[in-house]
Order: structure tokens, then C-alpha cells, then sequence
């Protein structure tokens, strides 16, 4: 894929407004060379190693399309990048960097934060133009949160589904989250627990917490247990699948592990498949099989770069329907990955697209309404979110399904 | 890959008669719009969902590559599809497709037709040009017809094999087909079970359907007695791995899993790994390392479509014996299917070897060997069908192990 | 990829003296065909079959690359191959092959070698030009020469450690290997076995292979002692994972099933996995979250050959950070094999780096970088090697973190 590529399909994707339906706010401090370096890497940091995260696909994809957005050649020395970014400061840093990405609305997972990170209202302030914030809330927070409050193990499912309502209940919120792949992975009991069996579970894990505050929730039965209380919400459900930081255990994160609950839950919610990479095959497997599963390759966007990209998509693609893929950067930290994340799925998809007209496998409409589904009109159909006006024009191509004529898919 | 390429071995690869060594027969009665997308996917159609089996790879794939041998142009809309379809009838629409597929020998999976479809001979009939047709025993459905007819459970495992004996003794039957992948996966104990544990599943799958008929078998010991069915039978044995519909549980059929049984089984009969995809590299490390192993991409190449089934092809021959690797369709209940499996493997395999000639790594005529093989040869050996003379014109290239030479496989 | 692709990478790649950080050594005797097939291929060769491990992608490699250093065209047929083989006669075959190999270092695995083969110096000798030959012990070689010379289950723990520590005192030794993968797979309990597991388990080991010399080690709790063993001694350690010979069982070689492991020796000795093919994404993760992990794609290269071995390494280059990847060749038996590494080592990663510079997705210097860093300073790093002079000329780019300014990286 070219980064200088252009024709109708390019274009049309520079110009959509994207609907990033899984990120994070970013950092509003000052960040030095070991600060940024360790939000650069899904890994650790290695301090005193002599490898810096700088020298890997994502430290090359910053340095090529991050530093002009800070007005440095492409490919400039980290030094000189760091150097750059201390002196216009996180607000400016941030604002360009979200400018650029030309996101019109960002679904924002808050449930996450070691330090402290923007809100969506402020992230979507940084981004301008109207770009409109919404809130995804983690399961596994209000769990532990509601444990960390103190609770009676028998009163814990009934506080639990009270504290998510609430949680679910502000404004802005369109969609929960569980990150089960890390805590358990996938290769669980698929059906609902009983009261017993989640008062015992509930038991057993606020007995080793008593006493420290709540420990992570890493319980398989109230693993489950939250999964089936999102079904009974009615909201998406984003699932973390495949890559992630090292807390994964990457093969237990294989999204075909969770056949068995989506044969149980068909019908119910929609199950939003996130980052999927390497299993992006599998997650387009059952995407296609089950009506009520969707797929992003979120955060492979950026650390595999925009060359890898369209490579990742194309493997996304092969079979999944093109209304069950979308786009998400899973940005978090820095605000460099907001840019990059749409980089990335803007050329990836550009060149796969390009591709396939260029050898008229599929006509122009067809490639600027996949275009729009996947970069835009997809996300707002899955979490009924309004039209962010404005940002479409030129891209007016019209598909055999029209998004107009679309009933609601919420349960 | 380009429609438009040219040059000698795509030349050769249209001129092929390929030999389809796994389809299955195709509807005969008028299809409406939600009919014919039920048949489009390998999920459910979701009729009131909006999202339509035509907005995916193989929807474009049928408007760009189907429609015009319907007489309608490329990409034409599906409504113009289906109504041009409607027009000229299941019969002419029938013929005109096998036949543009190309096909000089078609080996038919009759073992599951949930609706009425062609039996081997219409389906060659409909392909015309002598086209000759064979068929393939499906295990799982002649012990499901044991069961129906009433069994004693000791008396299970003999009139099973006399079933299945006379079942293969009927003309033209040339293989043996398991979907072990769907009924228990391969996390299978590879031995051969012992009488006593064939007559105590047997008991206990025999009651559980007693009243009303055969229930799926799915059974662990009664799947692998009739993989060893097969060993005992000696004929080819076909086994759905990977790619399928919902009833999988993708991660279990995973061929690799089937390792233990392929030690067991080595020296006897040849096992054919049919589709695979996403693990067409596991079943090329199989084909690579087990005499008796071969695979085929079918079922993935009319469903990514002819550009990424190069992508598809690319990888399952990057360590596979050009000896092993076979075409099929597993086109089911849409004639399109035919027609859209031969162009992807004319098309992907003809880029595949394009490119590799393009940079000098293989000679033309080892390039024309390989195609001749893998589209036609290799199953004329493995199931020894006669040669379906007149197809092979322009295709005498020589290789270093003329087909001519090689002695019989079958033990 | 193209052969005939030239540009400044391509050149520096070829001028470059590569690190080969695993390899074996080759056969001095003349080999007929059937010998020769034999180590063509990873599985068995299938003598009376008509099928010939010439008909493989690496026999058209093989045919492509090799003969023309034999004085023969390219592409010569198997035939002409292996008579001028003949008439050349083994040592000059191997002086070569060595010699185009065009190798500074060679860290060679000494302890697999069913057959007479050249030792490192020998190896290092027929390579010429100053290569310098290192040695890497096998773990499961040593524990079982323990054993063959008579131990007491009680005192096995000891004696290996005493024969371990031995054989890596021996000049040139710089790194030990696992065979694991292909004993127990990687589905281990990843805690150190206590003093009282492993006697219990060496008495059990023992007690089967009396009478009858030291059957191979693969009791699970064996397995884990010697890679704890390994952990111990503070060399880096070689682990086979992915693709290998039909011993395998390929899906229990994912290095993913590592990770709990890896967690537990974060911190210790670098841990090399070498092959990975096909999960090298698999691979490329862990090596991004641990700092003690690296990979190489060996043995894949020359199976898949050059052209494929640009898309295997794009695929292992996703997210791996770039001081993480390494050149290995795994060649065995026949000194084809040291070429044909070399060759699509080089060719394919050129051209990964070369798609990437058209596209500005690079700098020169960082490519440059790149390959200096992939083909020889990282393994340098790894196992402490003095730096092979007068093979670096043409790559003095200078990357963001030097090589001087890297700390020692041994525990």
C-alpha cells in the first residue's frame, strides 16, 4: 500500500469522518523519554536493555506519520520527536494528533486507568469539530469496584446487576466491555451460573480480598457470570480478543474458543470481537456465521503500521460479511495511536479496496460503500448513534442495503 | 491476482479440465431472494436483519464472476441477479454454470441434502462435454441409516461395515467421506476402539434415539470406529477439516489434531484434508511430513473469492508436495458454486505460479506441471479415475515424475 | 520477490556476513538419490511412491538456486543435479555451498546427528573466508548420555547438572537447546519440578530404559528440569517451536503455550525460539512483551523458498521488535540447505524492506539498520560473539540505538 496511492477509494476514505467504536482517552502530562516509551510498547519498557520500543513497527509508524503532525520531517530522530513534543506540550500534542485523526465519534473505554487519562468529553474536545464522545463501561471494573465497597457474597449478583445499571444509565453510555480474555480466557463453562454457584464463587473471591481492597476478578464463574449480565443489559458487548499486553495468554484469546456461548447467546446482544489479531481468520469465521457477531482488528492497526495493515484487513476480510467489520483504534495513552489507528485503517483499507478494482473484482460503488460501512456507518448502526453530519460528503455511492432502510438490531 | 492477466499458465489453467474430487449436487427447483441467500452463506440467512449474504466476499464474487454468465454485466445488483436467475429457470441456469466451470470429472458428496438436490449423474449431465461424475460415502450417514432401520447394539459395528460395504461396492463410488470435525472435533483418542466400547456407545447412542429415529451421531468411540471403518475399507477417506458452517467449533478442527491417528494410520489409506482453511499451513505441514496426506482449499475458494484464494493457495502450497495438493469445490446447492470454485482455483493457482515465473524461481514447464497436478492429476491418481481424455490439450509439458510412472497407491 | 530486484538494501543484505545463530552440520559422504530425498524433506521419504521431494517447493528451490553454484542451469532437472553432485564429490559440494552461503558466524547444534556429520570446525572450514563455528549443546543429549553411562535416579539431577556444566565449558559453546517442543509439547506446568519430582520421575525413566541404553528423554517433569536447568546456567536458550519433522505434533509446539513459563523466568536467560512457522505471529508477540525473548523463521526459509520466505518473515515482522528477530538457517545434512538460508534470508527480507522504503514507510538508514541488526548484530548481541570483521563493509548506517552503547544482556 502507498502512503502516496490516491484515486477514488483513497480519497473517499481520507474524507470519511470514522467511527472509532473502541478507544481510550490519553495522557495530559508531560511525558519523558521512559514515559513515552512505555505507552509505545504493549509490553513493558525495558529500561537498561538497550532496546527501545522506538525500534519495532509501531517506534517506525510514529516517526513516519506522527512527526510532520508536530511539524518534523518524516522519520525524524526520536530525540528530535521527544524533543518536539515536550515543547508544544500534551495539550497541543493531544489536540493535533485528534485533529488529524478525523474521528467523528469515539466510543471510549474508561474502565482502565493506572494514571490519569482524559475523559471522553475531553478527548472529544481535543479532536474539535463537533466529534461527539460516547462511554463503554468494563464490566470487570464495576465488579470490582462493587467488591471493593463491600458486600455479602450472597448479595454480590444482585449489587453487581444494580451497580452496572447505574453504571450503564449516564448519559454518552452505548456499550459494555469484559476483558475475560485476559482473566480467564475463553475456554470457559458457556452457560449462565446459577445463584449458588456465583454466591460461592463470590465467596471465595472477596474472602482473599478482605481486608486489601478488592483483588482482580480472575474467577471463572463470575467471569461468566458478567458475561451472561451483559446479555440480560441488552447493550453491545465488546470482547478483547487476541492481542494484547503480556498478561494475555495469547491462545487461550482465540475467539473460536467462545462458539459455544455464542450458540447460546444467538439472538441476544451483538458481541463486538475486538483486535482479533493474530485469530483474525477465526473472528471472521463466526462473523459470518453467527448473526450477531462483529469484528474489529483494533490495536494491530497501529503496532503492525499501515504497510501490515492492509495485510491484516485483507486476511479480516476474506470471508467476513461487510457489515460485521468496523473500525477501532484501541488508542490508549497517546494520542499518537488515535492518528495512527485511523492512518492505518484509512491506507490498509484504501489498498485492499484498490485491489480488488483494479482488477474489477467489485465495482466502485461496492468499494465506497464497503468504505463507509466499515470505516463509519456500521458502528452507528450496531450502537444507534446519530448521524455525525458533515462528515460524508463524497461519499453518497449507494449500496444494495441502504443504511436508511435497516431496522434496530438491539434486542 | 488480475481477471485480465494472461500468459501461458493461465492459458493452460482455463484450457484445464479440472477433476473436482469433492462437490456436492445443486437445487433444481426456483429459488426466491431468501432461498437463494440461505444457500449463499455458510451461517443462517438473517431475513429481517438488514444484512445480506450479497454484502460479503462471495456475493460480490457471484455479481462480478456469475452474473455475466447470466448475460448480465458485471457487478449487476442482486435484485437484476436473482430476477435475470428467475428467468431462465434452475435448469438452464444449472447447465450453464457447470458447464463454464470447466470441470471434466466431478467426485459428489451425496450424504447430506437436507433438500432435494442433482444426483451425481444430473450433475454431470447438466455439465455436459462428457463430463463423467463418481460419488463419495459419507460414513456418518450410512450409520445413521443403520440406526434408523433399528440395530441391536452388539450387532452395531457388523452392519455398519456391511452398509458401508455396500454402499462403496455401487458403482462409481471412489472414497469415503467423515465429518468427524463437526461431530466431535479431532481431540479424538486415535486408537481403534476395542468391540466391547463400539457395542456400549453404540448402546447408549442407539437409546437415546430409540423412539423417534436416529439422532446425529456424535458419539466419540462410534466417530472413530468409523474413521477406522474407513482404514479397514481402503479407499480414500475425505475429512472435513476447518472452514464450515456454525455447527463447528473451528479450533477442533484443527487438522493438526489429528496427528496421533495419522501415525496409526501410515501405510494404509490415502487421507484426503478437505478445505482447512484457516489452517491450510497446519495441513500443509501434514501433507508434507505423511505419505498418505493430501488437502484441498475448496469451500474457501468460492467464498474469499478468486482474489484472496491465491493468498489462500499461496500459503497452503508453501511447504506442500506439488503431489499433494488437489482442487475442489465443495460447491453445495448453488450452481454458482461450481463455477466460482473453478474460477478461483484457475485464477489464484494460475498468480501464484505467475509470479514465482515472473522472478525466475520455477520453469514454465514445471509451472505447467504443477497446474496439470493439482487440477487434475493428482486426484485422477489418488482415486484412479480413468483420464478424462480431451481436456488435457496444451498441457504436455513434462515433469520429472510423469503420472505414467507411478505405481498404485491404493493398499 | 524478485531475484533480479537490486537497490541498496538488496546490496547491503548480500554484501553482509549473516550470523546463522542454529544450524547443523552437513554429510561428507556421497549421497544417491534416495539419500539425498531423505534430507530433502522434513518428513520421511516416500521411496516407491512416485513421489519425489524434488516435487516440493524446496526440490524447485533446490533446482533454482543450487544448481547454478554446481555449474548447471537454473532450474536443472533432479537427475542432472545429482549427477553433477556426484562428479563434484561431497567436500567440494559442501566448500560450496558454505562458501556461497556467504556466513560470518555459525552456532552449530552438535547434538542431533543420526549420521556422520561435519563437526563446527569442519563446518566453519569448508565455509572459508575467517567463519567462525560456535557450538550449542542439546539438553535432552546430554540427559540422555547421563543416563546410557548408568545413574541412580536419585543422583540424575546432579549429573546432569555436572554434564551440562561440562559440556558448556568446552571451548565455543555459547548457547544450549530444547528439544521440548518435540517431546512433551509446550503445554507444561511451567514451575521448577522439586529435588523429589525429578528423582521420581528419573527412577521411572531409568527403570524403562534398563537393560537397553537410554530410551529419549520425554517424561514431562524431565523436560521442565532441564529448562530449568537451563535457567540456571545463564546461557541463552535455543527452543525448537512450530514446524519440524513428522515427531511432532505441531499444534503443541505453539510457543504461545510458553507464556506462563516465560513469566516465571522473566528476567533470566534470553530464550531464542527458533522456526515458529506457521505461528510465527505467535512468536512475534511474545518476543514483543518479554524482554528475554527472540525468534527466527529458520527451517521455514528454505522450505517455502525465497519468494514465500518475504511473506513468512512480513508476517513475523508485524510486531516484532527489531532487535528481537534473528537469521538462522536450522540447514541439516545437506549444505544446499546453508545456501538456500542464506539466500531467502536475504532476498526476503530485502524485499520486505524494499516495499516499504518505495512507499516511504521507511528511511534507508533504518532499513539498512534493519538488516544489520536481523543478519548479524543481534545474534552478536545475543551470545556475546566478537564481531566478524570485514563483513560489515557497505552497512555503517548508523540506527537510533548503536550497538556499542548496548549493555551486556547475560544474567
Amino acid at each position: 500500500m502507498a502512503a502516496t496511492a490516491a484515486g477514488p477509494v483513497h480519497e473517499a476514505l481520507a474524507a470519511l469522518g470514522l467511527v472509532d467504536h473502541h478507544c481510550h482517552g490519553v495522557v495530559t502530562t508531560a511525558l519523558d523519554r521512559a514515559g513515552f516509551e512505555s505507552l509505545l510498547t504493549e509490553g513493558e519498557a525495558w529500561p537498561g536493555s538497550g532496546i527501545s520500543p522506538f525500534d519495532s513497527p509501531v517506534g517506525l509508524a510514529v516517526r513516519r506519520h506522527c512527526a510532520p503532525v508536530l511539524d518534523l520531517p518524516r522519520h525524524a530522530p526520536p530525540e528530535d520527536y521527544l524533543a518536539r513534543r515536550a515543547e508544544l506540550g500534551a495539550r497541543e500534542v493531544n489536540r493535533r494528533f485528534l485533529a488529524a485523526a478525523g474521528t467523528a465519534a469515539l466510543c471510549v473505554d474508561t474502565g482502565y486507568a493506572p494514571e490519569r487519562l482524559t475523559t471522553p468529553a475531553e478527548l472529544a474536545g481535543a479532536a474539535g469539530r463537533g466529534t461527539a464522545a460516547y462511554e463503554v463501561v468494563r464490566l470487570e471494573s464495576v465488579a470490582e469496584g462493587v467488591a471493593a465497597r463491600g458486600v455479602a457474597a450472597g448479595a454480590y449478583a444482585a449489587a453487581v446487576d444494580t451497580a452496572v445499571r447505574q453504571a450503564v444509565a449516564r448519559p454518552g453510555v452505548v456499550a459494555v466491555k469484559s476483558v475475560a480474555a485476559y482473566r480467564t480466557g475463553f475456554a470457559l463453562d458457556p452457560a449462565r451460573p446459577s445463584d449458588a454457584e456465583v454466591t460461592r464463587a463470590a465467596a471465595a473471591w472477596l474472602a482473599r480480598g478482605s481486608g486489601g481492597g478488592a483483588l482482580p476478578l480472575a474467577d471463572p464463574v463470575l467471569v461468566r457470570h458478567l458475561l451472561w449480565t451483559a446479555v440480560d443489559l441488552g447493550l453491545p458487548l465488546q470482547l478483547h480478543t487476541g492481542f494484547g499486553d503480556g498478561d494475555l495468554r495469547l491462545h487461550r484469546a482465540d475467539p473460536a474458543l467462545l462458539t459455544d456461548w455464542l450458540h447460546l447467546t444467538a439472538g441476544t446482544i451483538p458481541v463486538m470481537l475486538l483486535h482479533c489479531w493474530p485469530y483474525q481468520r477465526q473472528a471472521a469465521y463466526l462473523a459470518a456465521v453467527f448473526e450477531h457477531v462483529y469484528l474489529d482488528v483494533g490495536l494491530a492497526l497501529h503496532h503492525v503500521g499501515p504497510y501490515r495493515a492492509g495485510a491484516v484487513l485483507a486476511e479480516a476480510l476474506e470471508i467476513t460479511p461487510f457489515r460485521k467489520l468496523l473500525y477501532s483504534s484501541d488508542a490508549y495513552g497517546l494520542a499518537e495511536f488515535h492518528h495512527l489507528g485511523a492512518v492505518a485503517f484509512r491506507q490498509g483499507l484504501a489498498e485492499v479496496l484498490r485491489r480488488l478494482l483494479d482488477i474489477d473484482e467489485l465495482s466502485l460503488a461496492d468499494a465506497l460503500r464497503i468504505a463507509r460501512w466499515t470505516g463509519r456507518d456500521n458502528a452507528l448502526r450496531v450502537y444507534h448513534l446519530p448521524d455525525p453530519a458533515g462528515h460524508a460528503e463524497g461519499l453518497d455511492a449507494r449500496g444494495t442495503t441502504p443504511t436508511a432502510d435497516l431496522p434496530d438490531e438491539r434486542p
